[in-house]
């Protein structure tokens, strides 16, 4: 687990970040994502307030589980406690997203849960995605960005939702946080989050009562996910 | 009919793949095309779940009307046996367009048809885009992708639809099915309808009582298609 | 006035068709532009249904003012004989773009015109942008495109329009055509046409009593046009 | 402060110029910013209707304070005198950016506000963005462009807004201004102000009665902003 396995995890964490730039998730520098490796207690993340368009894999801020900054010239994100706070809480997780993506963004600002109205969300989020409430007063101007992770964790475990089949949420205000077992699973469910987001949107003004049968959202879920997933072509166990 | 009349069936289904990847009717890979060859009764589909940025023509994979796999390292899409229902069912149909196209994808999840309001709907569609309703329970659970086709074939049987005429539909839910009689009029239908599910859900906002005379539709749909098209270049009982 | 003038009336056709398509005013084969040389009464018009990824400045059908094609391999576009009725109605008018733009294409489809709300349509549209009443039946199955042609002629010389003042307009039920003194003046109004539709749009969502001051339009529009406009660097008489 | 601080005049003014057209602020010529050195009272500005597509950094037109315009060729942007009184009446401003662009125009034609609704928001702009009353008559017929920079200033000075903190407005019936103490910063608090009027759009149509706390609109922007800012890699005073 030498230099070059950093470097790697720096690599996945810059893929990733400049992948949701390139999807239109992100515009100036609204968005940072991480790529963590568990055996090691370090993960990668986007330096703060770096322009998109000058960022190197190089420039990827290495953070461990404690906050320390382990070998940069930059500042890690302003989000990165909020990281550290998931990667603490949700063991089965490895890869955080963050951005302000439009449409995700507009049902956050709504304080509003997304609902699960179709197989496209079903594909990657196995019910609606959770909008947690705003984040309190004295949590707010104490310890934004930690509190932010803390709510995320307690949210989650209070509900007993599962993070990895439920991987994302939406922040009252704010905006959304997806991960995954990979940084590239956490990507693909930021596309998915986007996608999803804007369809509920207009769906439900062409007709406010859908209501999109459980069995279908189980159907297809475990299509992708889970050990009888049949979806793709690596599927064991997946 | 050898090997090369194959690899140009894999090359027409990969170049419908990209198509729908280009003009943004698919992200991820929510989206697969196909082509058949009737003569060969045998097709050239997307393979499951790869990525579309590494996708190459020598990936598609060719299946028969049983469903069997022709030389090929890859499993073919998940709806591959919807894919199949539909050949076996429309004799005039050779080629498939299956998309999570948000504006289609609006309407299937409102559970509603999409009504003929202009002529760049009469131009691809002989009338309302039907959505089909949720499938049932013990279909979904077991065999889904196989009753989706039987349900899409029957629906359209039942309803005396021509699926030449209707070259696509909706289904509850999920997403759009286009197809035509080559795999690019099967493109060329997923991008209009595309286009007239996003036009259709803003006209009837602007104007609930929209009442868009029939002999419109008539003479846009003849104009380009049956014995009297004059549209285009070659049209002879296009 | 020998072939070469005809070389660049074809190359002015060609880069106004490629220019909607740029702009995405146009999907598929939906639209057509032309550019008129009055001097000579020909003009050049993309031909019916070619692709706009293969089209080439040479493949400009070239038509006189009595519909004969001269010099060409291709047929001209469908709708040619509504080109055609413009520039003989229009004395004016040397450049016509006809589009299924979608938020123009929205408004046609509601049948209703586009107020004028704000600054950006008031430096290209002296008021609001009618909307015409579908065509009658008999003129549809008759004559259509010819008859489509008369009826925007006769809508603007019934309510003393000048077309260079009002430079477009809808068709209910089908989409948008704006002209200008030049084809480049035509495409700029069809930008201009699309983004307004789409602000026109939301606007009224937001405030269904807007209020626009005609002082404000009156001035906006003389700064761009007729004697006294200073907006550009050639502003003399534009 | 010779020849050459005024080329990086220019080019600082070019560079918004272009960026304002790829973040797609800006279609045909309907925008135009400027960078101020304010050391030399001199601005570069874009020249009047030259075409994007065309566009140098030598054609940015340079102008003093009493609206004199330095060595060029073309005539200035139409809104110069806009500009100019901006950097008269803001002191601490040397960056303007005017567009078009569609969300921000959206609610200016609804003569609203736009309304502080979360954290993106509230990272560029400590409060409501307002949207300043239609121009009287008089003053639209007689100085339009520099009443408009006057309704501007006098606007802000009337509220005790303090233009750094509010970096930017609508105006009634016309498109926006934003500014900074940069170029660039007014051109990322366009960027901003776009995204921020699309988002609140659709978020007070999904729930009309958001409560977005103070608190977290104060801890974000003094995240960015001010003695206590830590967002970045350089935040000392920003």
């Amino acid at each position: 687990m030498g230099t070059r396995n950093l470097d790697q995890l720096k690599q996945e964490a810059f893929e990733v970040n400049m992948g949701i730039v390139k999807e239109k998730l992100v515009v100036l520098t609204w968005g940072n994502a991480s790529s963590f490796d568990r055996a090691n207690g370090i993960f990668a993340i986007k330096p703060s307030g770096v322009s998109y368009t000058l960022l190197k894999w190089q420039d990827m801020v290495l953070v461990d589980l404690d906050g320390n900054v382990i070998e940069s010239k930059f500042k890690p994100s302003s989000d990165t406690l909020t990281h550290l706070e998931i990667y603490k809480g949700f063991s089965s997780v490895c890869g955080i997203v963050h951005t302000h993506s439009p449409w995700a963004t507009i049902w956050a600002q709504a304080c509003q849960s997304i609902p699960v109205l179709g197989t496209t969300h079903s594909d990657h989020f196995n019910g609606d995605v959770p909008c947690l409430p705003y984040l309190k007063m004295d949590k707010v101007q104490n310890a934004y960005e930690k509190e932010t992770g803390i709510q995320i964790v307690d949210f989650f475990n209070n509900r007993q939702l599962e993070p990895i089949h439920m991987p994302g949420c939406l922040l009252s205000g704010h905006a959304s946080f997806t991960w995954g077992e990979t940084s590239n699973k956490a990507f693909e469910n930021a596309v998915a989050l986007e996608a999803c987001a804007k369809m509920a949107y207009h769906s439900l003004n062409l007709n406010s009562k859908i209501e999109f049968p459980d069995y279908i959202l189980e159907k297809h879920y475990s299509r992708k996910h889970g050990a009888n997933a049949y979806y793709g072509q690596n599927v064991i166990n997946k």
